[in-house]
Formats: structure tokens, C-alpha cells, sequence
């Protein structure tokens, strides 16, 4: 049996940082009301001014602020209320000195009005006089046009991820559709004699249920990609081979679990190289788990291959770690925050492989601890008690209680 | 002019508590595949033993440990091949003593074999001769039945939120279907005379787009509700109302946005008196921005009002803090974690008032650092600056370069 080379995580990276270094991402253009969770493929320039005229901030009286010079609550002075404006309204009438108008929050002031007096500070006398209790300075509760926001100014930068607040300010500015990367296709194959379909009721001695397209899938959807089709097949060359022709024009993105070792039934490796030759350039990673993990790109058609362990902790562990640079890379996600933690039991290291260490997070006064979950057997259900994993460095002989580590959340 | 009689945030969601306290949440039955996201709403127990049977965890031979006592490279044992199992084989043979079978990752273990050697230590000679050249102890190499999980084990405990591996955890075990609980169907109704739906192609002067219905509804998909209805309505108190009819039966949450202050185009307070008397507890927060907010609660049909700030920014940051604590009251989300961050300039506070303060958050070595994002304007776009928000307690009087604050991100 041949031994696998493999290689570390940072090598991994350098190597797919080379390799997309000339991706070119598709586009589409998409409305703006269903934007979020996508990234702007152009600058977004503002078509108007906002706010598009001065605005009240305040219920109250526009005015001249000139007019409220010295004015206080003992002594205040007297406006006349020349009209009302009503919310929503153009207003094309103006003020004249000596005269204030009625203004709602969010109104438009009328000509020669620069400040607005609010209500607390005014009292109604007669029917037309108005008392301000209360010297203002030029724009007082004013929004002026185009304060926020000028005309043709870059509203927002291409490369963007679109979250809540860019898809309101560009509804609030009256645009419509956007140019957004088109979302990655993926294509999901699960390889095994083992497997059976979550779909079959009962399992038979020796079979498992295929639960890494399940998982493959989910963080799929997580990262925003689309899902072309999830195939399960066994361990034949000629099966996976075809499995994976068979998606390949429809997908940016193939990824095959299972299979992906030295072994006599490991064919996911020869499969991507006899579609597309010298496309592996990782066949091991020094992690652990992962270490059967194969990464092919074909640079002609731009296909990123992808070989995952078949256990499932392993498979979910080399997903994330993978696909947490590749969404970093095309800045799919913001969610990779590291959070730093004190570690509470010793972790042995590996000489020579980095240990992804599935980690149980407690909060204790703002402060995180960390605790180590050891899953022995490699089955999935140990994750369960993980909230979170910590990447110990190949170097690293280990960490100590007590330790500050840095970790990432796993939801 | 009546002024609010604004209630600090802690108590807000103290009186939200009381009220909660009995709500009898509603339950369904979902595929354990499509359930990532749901909340359980029973305990789950193990249908079976995990693994069903011995495994070995490599490709090797299954033998008797006892039979590798003193090996090593230089002194092998030689054993019979008595025969070799298949992936996914239901193993009935069983190996006598000075015999072992080859087995593969994940095979099944014949009887009388407790341990695996595994093939690099092994050599094959004449046709079923093997050197095993290393001494094995009890369970080398095997995950033993029912190690990770017994029987009437449970596995994932009543109130757990579904993350991708309790999903594959439960599908290994063959659940196919789960009871969780129902996730609240939300309607939302956008008020304002000033307001055109984003659908138009033309805003004339004075009049704005409704983006708080688009902002909501968003907030709401992250949150994992189903949204039941969009409308958007003018400042009416009877096109308020029976647009809060229309869904009231529906909906288990009522979220109107504008009309929340006490002027006189106010009329939310009185919609939700009208539907359900003495629903309103809360008229007006100590927070800022978000002074005019609402909160109503009908315990006899369990319905959830919400009035939110005409204004984006304020109505967006109201939202973010009542809905964060309803979500992780009911265990909805994790994502509101607290990070710590080094504050890089000073922040005003405000005498009796919270203030929501959004941030700009750069992550320098490993540490946050946190820039104030001041948005004079309360125009949402200014939120496109921002990464995260703090709050700023009641008490405080500011916070100063330097210290080191928390902040969630918003995302």
C-alpha cells in the first residue's frame, strides 16, 4: 500500500491561492429585494441625492434660524405660521422673514427655512403666532440634501457581501437590479459499498447510512452555493467516473466523499485525474482528521474537484476548514470570525499534522472556556457536543490548560 | 404633546419574560433532513446500538490479540488468512485461534476477533500466510458495539437547535422524522403616508421608499420565521387596524412599523389597544435610537406585538435587540455572540438612554479593534459602514479610547 504525501494546510492554500488566481466568476444580475447573502460583481453609484431635499429631523417649525437669535424660554419671540406642510408633501411654497411653517419629522422644508424648531420648545398662540422658547443655529434638526449621500457617489464597493443594510440603502435609493457573482454550482457524490439512502427504511448488518451527502449538502447550502444534484454511488471507477461526467458542465464545484485514500478501492483520485489529467495537486493533508483528502482543479474549464474522507467527522472537519479559505477567498462569508478562548484540560499533539480539535464552549462572565471533545471513534454524533473547533499548529506539541486559543464557532 | 414614558431595555425584557412565561409553543413534524435550523421540541432516543457491531477503524486483519503477544519487525507472528471480508459484508464466519481475515475501514469484525492489525505492519506470504509484525492489545484498532451510543441512549436532548451534525447524527441512526416546534409565522405591516413601495419605478418629491418592510421581513428570514404577509398601509387608524386583522388569526407575531411615537398620526398604540385591551406594556424605550418603540402582548390568543420606529436605522436596530432576546429565549439562535473589541475613539453616552451604537469593526492581529459609525442622518445607508454594534448601559456616561467593550456583529 502506498503511503500518501501529504501536505500542510497552509501549503494547501498557497497552492489553491496560485491556481484561482485568474478565476473568472460568472454574473447575474438579481433584484435587490432578494440580494442579501450575495457579493456585488460591481460599484453601486448613487442615482440621486439623499436625502433629496432638506428634511426635517423633528416634529416642529421650519425657520430662519436668524430670527430665533437670543430667543429663550423667559424671553421668546414670536413667528407667524404662515402654512402647514404635511408629510410627504412638495412643497413649493416659501417663508418670509418674521414666519415660520408647521413641519413633520421627515417633511421638506420650505424655501428660506434652515432650521427647525421642535414642538417642545414652541407654543401656539391665537391661530398664527408661534412662540419659540429657544435660540437655534443654522440647520438645527435639519437634514440637508444630499448630506448623506451625493449623486454619483460610490454607494457601495464592488467585491461587497450584500447583508440588510446595503439591500435597504439601495431600495431606499430607488435601484432596482444589481450584478452579483453568480453563486457556485456544486455537485455532491458520495462513494461507498457500505452506503445505503437515508430514504431506505431498514439497514442490513455491515451498511451504513450515506450521511456525508447530507452533510456535504448542508454546508453546501450554508455557503450560499447551489446544489446541481447529490449522487450516491458505489466504489467502481467507471461509476464514480460517470457520476462525475455526468454533472460536470453544470458545476463549478465537484465533490466527492469516500474514496479518496491510497487504497486498492480509492478511485476518486484517478477519477479527476482521467478527466482532467494533472489536475491533483493534493493527495494528503497533514491534518487530523482529514488525512485522505484530495483537492484537482482543471484550469481549462475552471472546475474546482474536491476528494473528502468518508467519515463523516472527518468529512464535515475538511469541509469547513477548505471551504472556510474558499469562501474567505471569493469573500462569500463574513462568518469565520475567530473568538478567543481559555482552554481548561490539556490537548496532546501529532508530530507532524495539525489537529482540527472539535472544542465544547462555555461563556462564563463574557469570557469563553474552552473544553476538548475527543470523539474516539470518528462518529458523527460525538459532534454533537461541540460547539465550536481550535486548529493546533503542526508545530505545536500540544496546548496546556490555560492556554488562549483561538477558535471558530461551528453552527 | 405627550411625552413617552420610556422603559430601560432590561426591563423590557423582563416584563417580555413574565408574559412568555406560559406561551404554549405549537409543534410539528419535519423530515430530519430538511431540519437544520428547527428547534426540538422531544428528546431523542438512540432506536439502536452505535456502531451496530464491532468496526475496525483501518484496512487490516481482524485477529485474536492474544496472537500478536511478542511480536514485532524483527520477531513477526504468522497467522492463517482464513478468509476476507467485504465493506458492508454481514460477517457470519467466525476465525480460530493462529487465524485472522482481512478486513477494510468500517468492516465488520468476524467473532472470536478483538483487535486489527493494520496492513502496513502486515506482510502477505505464500497465498493466506500472514507476518504481523507488531503486538496488539485489546481493541486495537475496533470501535466496539454500542461504544458511542447505546440503546434508549439520549441522543440529542429536548430544546436543542438543529446544527448539520445532529442532523447527520440522527439520520445515522435511521430517524427519519422529528418533532420541532413550529417556527412563528410573522406579518408585517409598513405604515406611513410618505411611503411607495419599491416596485414603483418613480418617487416623487417629498415621498420616500418603503424599506422597513423589506428590513423586517429580511431580519425576519434570519431568525427562521415564515413570513405570512407584507403589507404596506398610510397613516390610518382604520386601514392600520384591519390590516392587522387580516392576519391577526394567522400570525403569531404582529410587527408595524411607524406610527409607534404618541403624535397624532400615531396610531399603532391604538390598533393594538383596540385589538387586545391592556395588551401594551411598553410605550417608548430608553434606548437610542429606538425611543419609539413598542411592545403589546394578547396572553388570551398569544399573540406578539411589535411597533417599530418609522425611522430605518432605528427601526433595524429595535429589531435586532427585542428579536435577539426573543430568539434566544426560545432558543432559536446562537449566532448573538459577544466578542470583545479595544475601543479606538471616544462615544458620547446619553443621559437615560441606552445608546445602540454601531461600529466598524477591524480585526488587527487576532484583536477587534472598534471605530463608532456616528449616523447623524438615521439614514440606513450609514449602517453599510458598519460591522457590529455595542450598547452602551444607562448608567454610563460614554466610553473612552481604550476600553475594551462588547459588541455583536451584524450581519
Amino acid at each position: 500500500m502506498k503511503l500518501l504525501k501529504v501536505k500542510p494546510l497552509e501549503e494547501i492554500f498557497s497552492e489553491w491561492k496560485e491556481r484561482l488566481a485568474n478565476y473568472n466568476r460568472k454574473t447575474i444580475t438579481i433584484e435587490v429585494s432578494k440580494s442579501t447573502g450575495f457579493v456585488l460583481s460591481e460599484d453601486i453609484v448613487s442615482p440621486t441625492y439623499v436625502p433629496a431635499f432638506n428634511r426635517s429631523t423633528v416634529d416642529g417649525y421650519a425657520l430662519n434660524y436668524t430670527d430665533t437669535i437670543g430667543a429663550n424660554e423667559n424671553i421668546p419671540v414670536f413667528l407667524k405660521s404662515a402654512f402647514s406642510i404635511a408629510m410627504g408633501e412638495h412643497v413649493t411654497s416659501h417663508i418670509k422673514p418674521g414666519e415660520c411653517a408647521y413641519v413633520p419629522t421627515g417633511g421638506m422644508l420650505p424655501e428660506n427655512a434652515n432650521a427647525v424648531a421642535m414642538v417642545e420648545f414652541c407654543e401656539l398662540f391665537d391661530r398664527d403666532k408661534v412662540a419659540i422658547n429657544k435660540a437655534l443655529s443654522f440647520h438645527s434638526n435639519v437634514i440637508e440634501k444630499g448630506e448623506d449621500i451625493k449623486k454619483g457617489d460610490i454607494l457601495i464597493k464592488k467585491n461587497t457581501l450584500i447583508r440588510t443594510q446595503e439591500m435597504a440603502s439601495m431600495l431606499a435609493m430607488g435601484i432596482k437590479t444589481i450584478n452579483v457573482y453568480k453563486p457556485f454550482d456544486v455537485s455532491i457524490i458520495s462513494t461507498g459499498d457500505e452506503l445505503v439512502s437515508t430514504k431506505e427504511e431498514n439497514l442490513r448488518i455491515g451498511y451504513i447510512y450515506d450521511i456525508n451527502s447530507h452533510i456535504v449538502e448542508n454546508l453546501s447550502k450554508d455557503s450560499g452555493f447551489n446544489i446541481v444534484k447529490v449522487q450516491m454511488v458505489k466504489d467502481d471507477f467507471d461509476l464514480i467516473k460517470n457520476a462525475v461526467l455526468d454533472v460536470y458542465e453544470k458545476s463549478d464545484i465537484i465533490i466527492v466523499s469516500g474514496g479518496s485514500s491510497k487504497g486498492e478501492k480509492d478511485n476518486t483520485v484517478h477519477v479527476f485525474e482521467s478527466i482532467s489529467n494533472d489536475s491533483v495537486f493534493v493527495h494528503g493533508a497533514a491534518i487530523r482528521p482529514g488525512k485522505p483528502t484530495i483537492c484537482a482543479y482543471d484550469n481549462k474549464r475552471q472546475k474546482i474537484m474536491i476528494g473528502l474522507p468518508g467519515n463523516p467527522v472527518a468529512a464535515m472537519m475538511v469541509y469547513k476548514m477548505l471551504f472556510g479559505w474558499v469562501n474567505e477567498y471569493f469573500g462569500l462569508r463574513t462568518s469565520r470570525n475567530k473568538h478567543k478562548a481559555i482552554l481548561q484540560i490539556n490537548i496532546p499533539g501529532s508530530v507532524g499534522r495539525a489537529i482540527i480539535q472539535p472544542l465544547r464552549i462555555e461563556n462564563k462572565d463574557g469570557n469563553y472556556l474552552a473544553y476538548p471533545v475527543f470523539i474516539k471513534s470518528a462518529l458523527i454524533s460525538g459532534l454533537t457536543k461541540a460547539d465550536g473547533f481550535t486548529v493546533i499548529d503542526i508545530e505545536k506539541e500540544g496546548l496546556k490548560k490555560g492556554d488562549e486559543i483561538e477558535f471558530e464557532f461551528m453552527e
